[in-house]
């Protein structure tokens, strides 16, 4: 079997991704971070989604991106909107997918891993320019001389399978997958016991994304 | 004044490096990584160097690529050789710099910084594909699409001057720019007390470099 290293953050996305990555016959290897995230919480479910989809292994590496901040999810003093906003929203963390991929890549050269998944997607997202399909491209060819397969000739494959589907489309397939949703969480501002509150950017899309879908939104809200 | 993040290894390059961005005017904001490595020491004298060489601010980010392992600088089981080796020696740290400059590209978004500073080199290197031209170039065409610069029109420069030079002449050139190489440390394999092995790949570059320069080598190596 072929190895892959999946980016898992625990939310609706990355289980998608990690279903897929499964159904197309890949041994997965997941990958999440301990960031200084406000939304600490989804390492929880991360944990809980790589066991229920059969990853081989499930890595949690601490990264300090809270020393950099520049974002309301790694930065206390910057709250997370509870309303659309213009432009790229304060809950962009600079580089942070930059950052992910290059440890996913690290590993993956480690591991002798083919294909890197992350759940980017650029449709029902907000606005990052780290979910773009141009990031993802170039990302690829850097992959590909930044390491021993730009000496050796190997090939790294950086692959975003949602990148171009609504967030209903997303469920559908996950679905399909058989995806236990209700273990993921979306959410950027949870309240000290988990729930969500249904009104960050994340919440909202993931609300209309069940919605869309008809299918019944598992999530637990704050009341 | 512009500012630029500096990469900041506590090693030779790195040092020369800085010198030369606060030469060129810029506003140096120094970069380094508590990453799990063998030589850790080296922070130290990155510490150091930064205060002797005015940076603004200096950052030390937690970053567990221990965890992933897969080199003789992140785990304790690989030995570092102390004879030359054939091909890309057991040193090389996977996606190492691609991870640094990734969150150094994170940082100088935080501080509006368009210049990013590293102190890669590849005439006496160790042969490691992340020290290649070409991977500075990919990196500064993915910096420009990951960020909000890609979306916003700015532009982010991946500045690698000492990439075409000699050991030797790196030497000449810091120190015609005042830099204090006793600050610095090279080794990868340094004993308890912090003293240079002198047989490690980083060490016999280094004591090449000084006999080449016809400099005095102020490193404290191993009896």
């Amino acid at each position: 079997m072929s190895k892959a290293v999946v980016l898992l953050s625990g939310g609706l996305d990355s289980a998608t991704v990690l279903a897929i990555a499964r159904t197309e016959g890949f041994d997965c290897y997941a990958l999440s971070f301990d960031y200084g995230q406000r939304h600490r919480c989804e390492l929880d479910s991360a944990r809980q989604v790589a066991s229920a989809q059969g990853a081989v292994e499930h890595r949690i590496i601490q990264l300090g991106l809270g020393d950099i901040g520049g974002s309301a999810l790694t930065d206390s003093r910057i709250a997370v909107p509870h309303e659309s906003t213009e432009g790229i929203p304060v809950t962009y963390v600079p580089a942070r997918n930059t950052v992910f991929l290059s440890i996913a890549l690290g590993w993956a050269e480690v591991l002798a891993a083919s294909d890197i998944f992350v759940g980017v997607n650029a449709v029902d997202y907000s606005g990052y320019p780290d979910c773009r399909p141009e990031f993802i491209a170039a990302f690829e060819t850097l992959a590909n001389v930044a390491t021993r397969a730009g000496v050796e000739g190997s090939r790294f494959h950086i692959r975003a399978p949602l990148i171009e589907l609504s967030k209903a489309d997303i469920i559908r397939c996950g679905m399909g997958l058989g995806v236990d949703y209700s273990l993921t969480v979306s959410c950027y501002d949870p309240d000290p016991k988990g729930l969500a509150c249904g009104a960050c950017d994340a919440c909202r899309l993931r609300v209309a994304g069940f919605s869309d879908a008809g299918v019944p939104d598992p999530t637990a809200y704050q009341t």
